[in-house]
């Protein structure tokens, strides 16, 4: 694992509090879908020990990310001497690779689902996905921000995602990071609708130090602080008068955030800004 | 003033508040746009004194409201003995109406517009107002949500407010009473272009009792607590896959205002539902 104390060190960290509440035992053979750069899945391995196994996939192209590529990234850790051996990665849509799952007749003991679910291009292909995995896997395990917090220094992040998703939510062919806002409840219904109950359910307040808020925050405010807005003009509803309203919703979301950044900055506000918390639920 | 206990003794405060920090001297003849059931009204000729005078302005129908209409509340404070004859009520729509004054030659010690802003039907006809009284009223007082709180117990307010707004957006005919989600920034900006600088500015923390946060939030989770998805089912975006987005979005929205508020019943936020902050500004 990294240094405790870097970005990859916290992200680790944050990987490894969510794993401890899916309760995986090691030895047993894990579907990672939407694995990206593979935080979770470094973790994952980890945890798993020398006769657990990880199937990762990711159908976004391997030269996506930056500094390090999704390509780059994950070579890096197939080679890890200590747990790469215990790592495969699949560049694959996740219905696509399932079906061939099927065929072959594997079935995993769970399949996890971290922070990835908001990056999936419609509520109905996570939909299908999760109605894939009914015959695939023996449990569900589900990780992504709730939307809420118990810090005040979190609604900035939490208003980010709101306004992105709202713009997004216009926009489709977009490849941005959040396509789809499901809300915890949201989720669970989409879950139970593939035919998962859920067995337990909670949630986990990020450290201090996770960067994704920031992250969030500066993606939102950054081309020219109204980029969202910008990127909403060409494409927001039927009509002109549709368009110009959405977009003053738009507009004032983007203001709220850099007001609560402002706030933070000046040190009326209780703390430096903090990640929202993370909802799990394991499904079975 | 209504007993302090009554949520219209809490609502007369509240506007008392609002009321201190535009600083308007007695005996002064104030212009009130948007001034609905008379609030504001009330609070400001009691605090204009004999000598002060209030024209009150809204284009809203005199049978609009629930359980005391627009017209009955309004009677009720015109027969007022103590300072219903420093009040005029006009039901007209703000440029109509300024657009007499100004060929009576009537100029207003200050224009007070006092959590109206959002109920106006678009930002373009918010922009029209504050370039038409730019001639008619030396000082111009604004008052509205500021959708930030220190409190985390007003998060439920903040997100039925952005959710109905968000929802609204989509439907131009709408009557609702969030047709304008502006948030501070947005307002100063709209009053910049319209000729006004910003003089002064603050924020104001609600009473813990005041009830607009409870209203919002049960008219939000009303109609089987998804009347805003269903509200915009029929009328959202230019085609089939933006609705659906956008409904999720919403229904995402929607859950979170959920959550929160079973969070509250349970006791596990801390304090009960409370109000956002109000912004106010006074321009010159």
């Amino acid at each position: 694992m990294a240094p405790a104390n870097t970005q990859a060190g916290i992200q680790a960290a944050h990987r490894a509090n969510l794993l401890k509440a899916f309760s995986i035992p090691p030895g047993s053979r894990v579907l990672e879908i939407g694995c990206g750069q593979g935080d979770c899945t470094a973790v994952l391995a980890e945890h798993l020990g020398p006769t657990g196994f990880v199937d990762a996939i990711d159908p976004a192209p391997l030269d996506y990310g930056a500094p390090q590529t999704l390509g780059e990234a994950q070579a890096e850790l197939i080679s890890n001497p200590q747990f790469g051996s215990r790592i495969s990665f699949h560049q694959r849509a996740p219905e696509d690779f399932l079906a061939g799952a099927q065929q072959q007749g594997i079935v995993y003991s769970a399949a996890v689902l971290c922070h990835c679910l908001w990056y999936f291009s419609s509520p109905t292909l996570v939909l299908g996905t999760l109605k894939a995995l009914r015959g695939s896997a023996k449990r569900l395990c589900i990780a992504e921000w709730s939307l809420s917090s118990p810090h005040q220094a979190a609604q900035p992040h939490i208003m980010a995602a709101i306004a992105r998703a709202t713009c997004e939510a216009h926009i489709p062919d977009s490849d941005q990071n959040i396509r789809s806002l499901l809300s915890p409840s949201a989720i669970k219904n989409l879950a139970m609708d593939a035919g998962w109950s859920l067995a337990e359910e909670g949630k986990v307040t990020p450290a201090e130090g996770l960067a994704d808020a920031k992250w969030e925050v500066e993606m939102l405010l950054a081309d020219n602080e109204y980029g969202v807005v910008r990127r909403g003009q060409e494409r927001v509803g039927a009509s002109d008068v549709e368009r110009a309203k959405v977009l003053v919703v738009l507009e004032s979301m983007v203001g709220v955030v850099k007001e609560s950044m402002e706030n933070i900055s000046s040190g009326q506000s209780a703390g430096p800004l903090r990640c929202m918390d993370v909802w799990w639920g394991n499904f079975e």
